[in-house]
Formats: structure tokens, sequence, C-alpha cells
């Protein structure tokens, strides 16, 4: 196989593309509301359905809701070169967040079938569903690895049977999900182009980011239970205040992480009170808590010091403390040797670059555990992201795609990765 | 008209009276759940007209739902002592708060009546609706004295549509409330026997106590608003994170009002955080507060204090802080020439008393700003109030009773107050 050099993507398609796809649920703020298994995402999907057809590739979906365009190999026994992300959103987020990977990758498919070079693998655009987690994180990526063993509602307060009824409406039948489930032996490897979402890019002027790994996460319910007694009545030194315990929980995790995890990331994102009123002292606290780091051990004692704290302010407290572990996904490397096939072909175009780990999740750290696995960081401008305030400058989202095209050309002329 | 000495309630009646009750509305737990407006307040009324009609006395009710049963004087011009308090309970609350005085009033009527006295003027005992504030605190006693100028529910969340419906099928239209309304010179006094719910008496061991007073109490929504972003990707120096300068409020809070406001109360019943994910930094936080004071003034110096304290924590976490009042009940007096009839009964009787505050709001506060008003207290075990766990002895019970019934036959004895 010849492979030419410095083929490059139709940035103009691309930019037409990604203007296209930003109508479909735009908000008043000129963000993007496209909740998973909305009307919005059903809409998108269809309309990326509709450019894999007009690019002449093949359209295909599965049992969990991913949609992807396929380039076929001329060898029937070829493994697949998934190139992907997500279409779905935050509400009101910002318009390159999952969506730049599935077009950029799209993209590439085009320029590649356009250009009539023989594949050894076929190519796979794909968008997988919910990453988002506006039901349940990773679900379309987690499907398609196998991984998704239940339904499980990220938000507590969000029964099964809701997530059932609306996985129904466009056609996901819980009992038929295991069917998405592919043989890692039938994947060459996965390949996701996003946004860096912070502002390390940015700041430092750099264009591109090669993510060498992605932090580590845990999600707790820590619980907090004391007395609702009479809050005129009951003396000071009788009350047994679980949100007065959370409060002074949450000013020191935040204190203690930043002081003894330096790489650690704490995120305290709601607590529940009950039974929440004025004058009555609250009698249960329950705190969301998200815990992340970039090394698995290091998570480990670091969610234990956050638990041994909470014991030590139920005590002040005269409280009782539980905690909880929700959701853990361990830290996850990327492979080494697409990482170097991407830094040269950085540096023979001239474009900056930094090593860099993921502060945020993709679907990649799920791929990761399957499959050879590597992403690549544009710059977020200022760091703003799950905003309508997102924003990547147009000459980083060119350099990206080009780099991701390069990438794919490269690995699909090697025997082995 | 003559004064028979040592007229006496009817202990077992009462006693039967009090058992009778408690079994509408017991819970699992032992305890009491008669919110405003339910069945069981509902049956609680209905049950309480049948006494006061058994009684031979006649039922009156109102366009707030104040139930009462009146002993009518021979005199036509007579004015009203009013003796009573409230039937509705909180949630899985006890047996004696707020029943005791509207028993405790009935029975005294009852033992007027057999006695055949003649009096100058109407005795009626009444039950305010809604004292706890299920939906509007002091419902029954504000329509009483023409301080409900509208329908405004308690709780935050709820709507004043769901309320006027909740009202309404009790028969309560929201726009003949006015009717309710009393003129002050319809009222000759008010007298009101309550458990303490505080373990002051409890504590040092005495009968009963003297209330000279009800706490200040101002009720508001402080806010903090900040930026939802990443929680992950958002450097640690750029969160505006609305629930950690929530979190440092409180415990700031709670420590300024011990310090410098020794006879303070604050209590922070609920914080409402948005979005309220794990994974996004919350970018507001609104807290339920509570802040009492016995003095007026002093109340609101600390009310302004914990205003400028959200300001603080604001700045400090880069955030918006708000303070709204919500409610304010000034902090009242009782009428001392009452006091001081109780404090001669408790002395020729050989009752152990101690003059106090009111920590806890009750109808009488906001009687005594209408008529001339007086509140007893009798202990309450271990201060255990709001809980299945309420209970007063026996002997106290009955204490407080006779003491009320001599009040009234001392104060109807009296040309003026």
């Amino acid at each position: 196989m010849a492979i030419p050099i410095q083929l490059r993507i139709n940035a103009e398609r691309l930019r037409n593309d990604l203007d296209e796809l930003a109508q479909i649920g735009q908000t008043d703020e000129g963000g993007i509301t496209r909740l998973a298994l909305s009307q919005d995402d059903v809409r998108a999907r269809n309309w990326f359905a509709n450019q894999i057809e007009e690019a002449g590739l093949i359209v295909h979906d599965d049992e969990v809701g991913n949609v992807s365009g396929i380039l076929v190999s001329n060898n029937p026994d070829a493994k697949t070169l998934l190139i992907g992300s997500h279409l779905d959103t935050v509400p009101n987020g910002g318009r390159y967040d999952g969506s730049l990977g599935v077009l950029a990758g799209l993209e590439c498919l085009r320029v590649i079938k356009e250009s009539g070079i023989t594949l050894p693998v076929h190519l796979e655009a794909v968008s997988f569903s919910d990453q988002e987690g506006t039901w349940q994180s990773f679900f379309g990526s987690m499907g398609l690895t196998g991984m998704l063993r239940e339904l499980r509602p990220n938000d507590y307060r969000q029964s099964v049977n809701a997530m059932r009824a609306a996985l129904d409406t466009v056609g996901i039948r819980d009992n038929e999900i295991y069917r998405a489930r592919r043989h890692p032996d039938s994947i060459f490897a996965y390949l996701e182009l996003h946004i860096e979402q912070g502002d390390r890019l940015d700041a430092a002027g750099i264009d591109l980011g090669l993510v060498t790994g992605v932090l580590g996460r845990t999600m707790l319910h820590v619980t907090f239970r004391g007395e609702s007694t009479h809050a005129a009545t009951t003396r000071r030194e009788r009350r047994r205040d679980a949100l007065h315990g959370a409060a002074h929980y949450i000013t020191r995790a935040y204190d203690i992480v930043s002081e003894e995890y330096p790489e650690g990331i704490f995120n305290c994102g709601d607590v529940d009170v009950k039974p929440g009123q004025f004058n009555v002292i609250p009698s249960k606290a329950v705190l969301r808590v998200e815990c992340r780091h970039p090394e698995e051990k290091t998570l480990a004692r670091m969610e234990e010091r956050l638990c041994q704290l909470a014991y030590e302010c139920a005590e002040e407290h005269q409280l009782n403390a539980t905690c909880e572990t929700i959701l853990h996904r361990p830290a996850v490397d990327m492979t080494h040797s697409i990482l170097r096939t991407m830094e040269t072909i950085c540096q023979e175009r001239g474009h900056t670059y930094q090593r860099m780990i993921s502060l945020a999740g993709h679907d990649a750290q799920i791929l990761s555990l399957f499959v050879p696995t590597a992403m690549l960081f544009v710059p977020t401008v200022d760091g703003l992201s799950h905003t309508p305030h997102e924003f990547t400058h147009w000459h980083h989202i060119e350099a990206g795609a080009n780099v991701l095209l390069e990438t794919i050309l490269r690995l699909v002329g090697e025997p082995q990765i």
C-alpha cells in the first residue's frame, strides 16, 4: 500500500458539518443542549447518518444507540480502526465537545475514500451514546466493549424504570444491550480527537495535546446522620446537626486534597438535606462527592483519607457517617506506540505539542481497557467547557483533524501496533 | 361573682381525652402525624367538635379553619377570654405539643360549666389552624388577629396554588380569609398552656414555667452564585464553587453566633444546590437560615452580621451573595399582670416555677400583638420535642391545667387586666 504523504482534510467541508450540527439543539444563550435520548439527540444522530450516506459510506447502528459510518476494507478478515467521540452534550454545552471527534473522524474517512487508497483495515467513524451521562455515563462505549452489565442511572434520584422507558422511546431494549458488544480481536485500535476542556494548552500557547492517560475517578455518597430536633429549643451542645458536620467536611476536604494531594481533584457537587426545614436541625445530609487522581494507588489512599475525614467530622458533631462508592473508574494509560506516531507527525508538521493527562473523562478511557487507544487534544480558549462560551480557534481544529488523518494513515500502514 | 377556691380539673377526663386524640395520626414509631389540612388533621378537628358538643358547649368554626368550644356568658356584651393552642403536629411529632393547650382549655370550660359559675365574659377553648406551618405557620392565629394578608407557603418549593387547592379541600376559600378576623375589643385575653420543648425546667427539676416573652425570629434565604464549570478541568484557583462558599458560611455562622451572640440561635436547615451533579462545580447554593434572639435590636444586628459574613465568604470564593428576608416575627413580651396572677397561684399551690423566655414559636406570640396574653409551660422530659420521644410527667400536666383553670377564674373575677 502506498501512503500518500500530505493528504489533507477538506477544512471547509468539516467546518460546514460543524456549523450544521451546531443548529441542532441550539439554546438562546448560544449553547447546545442535546441530552442523550432527547429528540435533539435523535435529530443529531439522524443528521449524522445522512452525512454518512451522502459520503457513500455504510451506516451502522447497534443495540446501545451507537451510530457509525464505515469505509470497508477489501480484505474480508480485516479488523476495524475506530475513530470517534460523542454527539450528545451536557445542558447548554459547547459546540465542539464530542462533536469535533465524530465529525473529524467522518471527514478523515471521506478524504481517504476520495483518495482511492486500498485499506488493510476497515475504518469506522463512531458516535457513542450518552457519553455525558444524562442517564448513564459512557453508555455507548461501555456497551460496545461489553462493560455495560446493568442500567444504573448516574443520578440517584432517577429510577431504573424511567431510564428503561427513555431508552425504549429511541428503540433501545435493555435485554438486547449485550448484542452491542464487539470482540476485542475485531478492533484494530481506537482514536479520539477532543477539545482539552481545561486551559493548559491555551495558557501555554501550544497547538496540540497528546494524551498519556485519563485520571482515575471515584464517585462517593458521604452521608451524615444526626437528629432532627427543634432548632430553637435544643441546647447548642446537644445539637446533632448533620448539615453542620457536612459543612465542616466540605471545607476540610478541599484543604486536605489541596495540601496533601496536589495532583488530586475533589468536588462536592450536591448536598441533599433532610428534613430541610428552616426550624428543624438537619438529621441527614448526603454529599455527592467526586475524587480524581492520575495514579490509581494514590487515588485509593485519597479516598481512604476522605472517608476518614468523614468519620472525624461525624465524631466532632455527634453524628454517624458512612461512605459509599457509587462508581469507580480506574486511571488508565493510552497506548505509547500510537502516542509516538502522533508525536512524530506533530514534529514533521511543525505543530507544538505537549504530552498531558486528561483531567476529564472520555470514551477513550473505556476503549483503552479493551484495545490500543490514543487521544489528541486541541486547545480550549480560556479552558471554558460545558458552557456556551466553549471555543477553539479554527487553525487548531484543522491541525488536530489533519494529525488525526495522518495518524490513521500511518497506523493502517503498520502490520501491528 | 363568687369564685370557688380550689376548683379542680377532672384529671381522668383530661387524660382520656389526650389518649383518645393521640390515636388520630399515630405513627409506627409511636409518634403522631397530623399535618395541617391532612385527613388526620380534619379527623382531629371533628373529634374535638364532638367533645365540645358532648360537653354541652357551643361549637364554632371560622374561615381559616380554627375550631372552638364556647361557654357563653349571660352578659350579651361580654368579651371573650380565649384559651387555646393547636391540634396539628409536625411529622412524627409528640402527643402533648399543642394538643395539651387545646384539651386543657376544653377541660377548664367543662369544669366551670359544671360548677354553675356565672361568667362576666365568654370562655372559648380554641384550636388554631396550622400552627406548625405545614403550609403557613400560625395560619389560624394570624387569621383571627387579621394579620394574614396573603397565602405565603413556608416552603419556597411549594406553590401558592397548591396551598390554595389544599385549603379548598377542607372548605377554606382564600378570598374569605379576612372574615375570620375578630376585633381586638371583643377579646378579653388569651391564655396558652404548652410543653416547654426545651430542657430548662426538666434539668432544674422545676414544675412550671411562666413565659415572659417569645424570641424574635427571622428566616432568610442566603444565596451564593458562582459558575458551573467542569469539576476536573477547571484549575483550583479558578473554581467559583457556590457550595464551597456556602460550607464556609455555615461553619463560620455557627461560630460567630456562639461567640458574639450567646443568647442568639442560628440554624441552617437546608441547602439547595444547582446543578447538583457529581462532576460539575455548583453554580448556586441557596441556604435556608433561621436566626432567633430575645431582643429585637440585637436580632437585627445579628442578621446584619450574618449577611455581612455571606458577602465575606462570597468574596473569598469569587462568588456573589444575596440575603433575602423571607419572614420576620418580632420578639414579643407577655402581659405582666397575668404573669403576676399566675405567679401568685403557683406560690399558693406550692408549685416551683421559673420565669422564662420561650425559645420556640407559639400562637401566643401572634395573639400577644393583639390582646393581653400569657403562657404557661410544663416541663418536657430531656427537652425532646418534635419527636415520638416527647414526654411530660402526668403530675406536671395536672398542675399546669389546674393553674390554667385558676388563672381563668381569677382573671374573669377582675374587671380589667
